[in-house]
């Protein structure tokens, strides 16, 4: 499984690509950080996330992307561009037909780290220690990025088992209706 | 000046096309909603807007995109969506080099009605009469757009002109360095 993680952002919006299965080691495929210039016009710097989302898919080719839920409760002039910066991912992968999960900063947090509430330092910590890298990628975004994308191939086969188990409630309702 | 003003929202998003110039009688060219069902995916959702507003690009032309720019202070849940939604729009207009201008709802109100505090309903009367409509757009979001649209013609010849003053000034600046 291969899944983009995308943090998003109009300043520093972190990708990041994560290849591997639940219950085996990871590998990370990419990791960078899109850029706009904030004296930009917003339509001008939506595009330009717009391009550098684009080339992220073209190059790495994921099945899912994982975008972190945004919610408004925190900063109210940023959180107005996080939205917009996540709307801009979300599109390029429903032009694509890949399918796009979102996840919350503490579902995230929990995946990779046991709880839902650590912070920035411990995210990087362990991100770098599942990936096995050197260092922890940098800016904090980028290591988001990579979480995003780890806690969605780690969750992703419960998610499954729930839709099939949905799925096959859905067959057993209509079976006793017809019966 | 050929103007589609954009009023964003997922489940409904009021697109409406004028032309005309500021003191002279303004011509609606089209007016509409691009609708998207509540129970899709997010994703889907805002694909499906590009796709109308792609076709609204496509038919009319326009010079400008006027969209309403969208503030978070109101209803949380809905205002994600409006905020994803104007980006799409965004987008849409600067892939194909056209300049897009956000106007806040009161600046269209009181550019429509005189009052920045207008209700909905004065701002429906006063688009059929500056439009020379037989009856008042329907839902809202269709007369909003219209509205946005007017509010950039009769606002861009003021905007037009500080910006020349600013560039006049800018060639004083750079003069004055040099002599």
């Amino acid at each position: 499984m291969r899944v983009l993680g995308v943090d998003p952002g109009l300043t520093r919006c972190g990708v990041g690509v994560v290849e591997g299965v639940a219950g085996r080691p990871l590998t990370m495929l990419g990791v960078g950080v899109v850029r706009t210039p904030a004296d930009a016009d917003l339509s001008h710097r939506l595009l330009a996330v717009e391009q550098g989302i684009e080339q992220w898919l073209d190059e790495h080719r994921p099945e899912f992307v994982a975008v972190e839920r945004v919610f408004s409760q925190h900063n109210v002039r940023t959180v107005m561009g996080t939205a917009q910066a996540s709307a801009v991912a979300m599109l390029c992968a429903a032009r694509r037909g890949i399918p796009v999960a979102l996840h919350t900063p503490s579902e995230v947090k929990a995946a990779v780290t046991g709880t839902g509430r650590a912070d920035k330092a411990q995210v990087g910590a362990m991100v770098t220690r599942l990936l096995r890298l050197a260092a922890p990628p940098k800016p904090a975004d980028a290591a988001d990025a990579l979480a995003l994308a780890i806690c969605h191939i780690w969750r992703a086969p419960a998610q499954n088992r729930l839709q099939q188990a949905v799925a096959r409630q859905a067959v057993h309702a209509t079976k006793g209706r017809t019966a």
